[in-house]
């Protein structure tokens, strides 16, 4: 019988995160402090965030950071995650390439966020924190970091994207299930939210802003440290167990990926798969492809602009060197909440500009007929934002059947979309629409980024 | 570090499931002909169920059925599940008891049921059928057999009990997302479910119910075939893959259970884990305790009474030696949707009077604060229904705990609870209640229950 599934035993898990910084030839270029414009040190981070995440962020030296012995325990309730052969898929497609999935959405809480949300959590603990903080999207990140907060005996107090959280009202149960307390952002509970409603009653909430909230909240009270699921350097480290993983199963499989593609919002699950395969492109001359699947509705990396830009809406972020759309971008009501978000960390930035990798952009509908195909051959119905690299996936394999050419594509499923089924009920219904933007639209958006010369700053 | 996971390779996968009834001193009583009194044949079942399930209903004499190469094929796909060692429920709670569960959460659709689905689809399609239909409550098993009609072709049509329809609206969208469709039940689109919405317009429907309309559109619709998910004897068969995997990962951790509990509807999911390690209590004098854990609110186990009576509503189908509170019972609007009817497979029924197994009652609160638990701990929000399992394992922990014991409990963890995320909202509100049932309501639901001398028939 062909094998499907691989899965490492536990004691093949991985050590070490990989942190792809140390072997960039080009360093990501440093956050800055908004009123100095002077680079930021590890110091200046730990006000918002625990140290040990603050050292890891910009951290260019180890590119083998030691997982902790508790946190390995933790993840060893669920890890690793299946690297499945989706013969299935493949066959509804009738194509020639080999397709494998890492599998994430069996995962508590159903997605790839629970890797960072343990060590994040662990850090607070050990720093003596009592409390922790953080914003949401869709709610994957935040139903994660309420359950680790639980498990280190942590309060945990969640900002939601308020379109989100009506669309998915089974999210902020799932936070309240593990004891979070839940706000829809923007909300009345801080100065930033109450700045943007009154702005904007109607506002439907972003990431960018429940960002500012979050942070907000954190610099207010004691002994309370922000979390973030995405964009960070440290975030997309910890999401590295993933590719590692992978890179493991891959050799069980006797395969090697030409193609690897994961959706993006931030980065953290397209670095977490990408990540340790693309140092054997760094290192090792490997020529695989690596495609990050965003909405075309949030199109940072294919139309977005190389600047220094806020990572949230009222400014309360360092200056980070990004792909971004604007800080106060405001992205359509697309189901995939979690990639609804202006900006792309900084070193899949640079990773851009260095050509190691590359955007594309799916519209809404194609992520839902991409997901409907994968959910009725393999049987799980993915979160809208995984629908992105499926549907990415989808474009790859007929290439390559067009082509002839056995190619093996290796996509993440980041999640599953049972809290989403009200998304493809509307799909089903011929609810669901497309949404475009302009290149004058996001132009316009990018006149309030702040001006550097970045040019300057290189030196 | 600690071993938590326990996972078998594809080729440990089992290739047969294992038949009780072949082991059984004392063999199930057979169904009978509701006109005749007469005992069936599988032929008689034939008009009903596919020709195999037929066979196997009725096969006393092989205690080991192959599992279709084509069927294994599919359960590679998702198969083994994980057999867990709950230390942080453990801790939770306290207990000396060592605590595994098997987690059938992780498969397609989140359930066991996905287990039977494939098999019914693949008989069916094997036999040139084209149309499926079956019941629903909590609508895991509609979910299962939404997927498995689809992996084979095969139009689903599905009656969902209808107040469970209103408690988890996405549990529809996900069988329609595979194509089926589904219809509230009572409906008016059977004489069996005009009948009832006329006697009773606001009825909220039972499994009972629901299965009299699925018999009435399989016996009026040419290449149709009527599939059920639990109560029937090759159902509890197919999900014995649960119990026979789980065998050998207990083995893996080096460990043999004291105690097996499972959350009791109809059966299959108890008969999956319980059987393949009752065979060494019949056979190797073995002694290991078997629970099954049912709500409260609907007491057939433990208060209901050893009849010949019918598995629905209407009394379409065979008449079944069962416990049972009578066909008709009305059950509570518990929350449990896939625990809410009236009787036990023939099988377990043969098995409680033979002392291999008994009940214990569960009331809603303590199953969803039993959830709450475990879910806290190990991160899985547990489908209603298995929280009857976890109630009943913490409170054999207990008692393990205070005599001092490290009693092995192994439970089934039949479906995650993602879906159900309105009842854990109601319970977070102190909204839920407990619902109980006086012997005098169960006498007078009896009443209706034909009456014959079961002594008469043994002979």
């Amino acid at each position: 019988m062909r094998q499907k599934r691989f899965i490492l035993q536990e004691n093949e898990i991985p050590t070490h995160w990989y942190n792809i910084q140390a072997d960039m030839p080009n360093k990501p270029l440093p956050p800055l402090n908004p009123a100095t414009h002077k680079p930021l040190d590890a110091d200046d981070l730990s006000h918002i965030f625990n140290k040990e995440c603050s050292k890891q962020e910009l951290d260019i030296e180890h590119a083998w950071i030691e997982i902790p012995e508790e946190v390995r325990e933790k993840y060893t309730y669920y890890r690793s995650t299946p690297l499945v052969r989706a013969y299935a898929f493949e066959e509804a497609l009738g194509t020639s390439a080999h397709i494998y999935f890492k599998n994430e959405s069996t995962n508590p809480l159903g997605s790839h966020k629970i890797n960072s949300a343990i060590p994040q959590c662990y850090y607070c603990k050990q720093e003596g924190d009592t409390n922790v903080t953080t914003e949401t999207g869709a709610g994957q990140w935040g139903a994660a970091l309420s359950y680790a907060a639980k498990l280190y005996g942590l309060e945990a107090a969640v900002y939601q994207v308020k379109i989100s959280m009506q669309q998915k009202p089974y999210r902020s149960a799932i936070m309240r299930t593990f004891g979070a307390t839940v706000e829809g952002s923007p909300s009345m509970s801080t100065r930033a939210g109450k700045d943007i409603i009154t702005r904007d009653p109607n506002h439907p909430g972003s990431l960018g802003t429940a960002i500012s909230e979050a942070i907000e909240l954190a610099t207010t009270t004691p002994n309370c440290k922000y979390t973030l699921g995405s964009v960070l350097n440290h975030v997309a480290l910890h999401q590295t167990v993933i590719g590692l993983e992978a890179e493991k199963q891959m050799e069980m499989a006797g395969e090697y990926p030409d193609t690897v593609i994961a959706c993006f919002g931030g980065g953290s699950n397209f670095g977490g798969i990408a990540f340790p395969f693309m140092r054997h492109n760094i290192k090792d001359g490997k020529r695989t492809e690596f495609i990050a699947a965003e909405p075309e509705s949030c199109p940072k990396l294919t139309r977005g602009k190389f600047e220094y830009d806020f990572g949230d809406e009222a400014g309360y972020t360092p200056l980070l060197p990004m792909f971004t759309l604007g800080h106060d971008f405001k992205p359509a009501n697309i189901h995939a909440g979690g990639l609804r978000y202006h900006g792309a960390g900084m070193i899949i930035s640079q990773l851009i500009r260095d050509n190691y990798m590359h955007g594309v952009d799916i519209p809404q509908l194609e992520s839902f007929e991409a997901s409907m195909i994968f959910a009725r051959a393999e049987g799980i119905i993915p979160a809208p934002e995984s629908g992105h690299a499926i549907a990415a996936a989808i474009r790859e394999a007929k290439k390559a059947t067009e082509e002839g050419k056995e190619k093996v594509i290796l996509f993440c499923l980041s999640g599953h979309g049972l809290i989403d089924m009200t998304a493809y009920e509307s799909y089903i219904n011929g609810d669901l629409q497309n949404y475009s933007i302009t290149d004058s639209e996001i132009e316009k958006n990018l006149e309030d980024v702040p001006q550097f010369d970045i040019n300057e700053i290189e030196k």
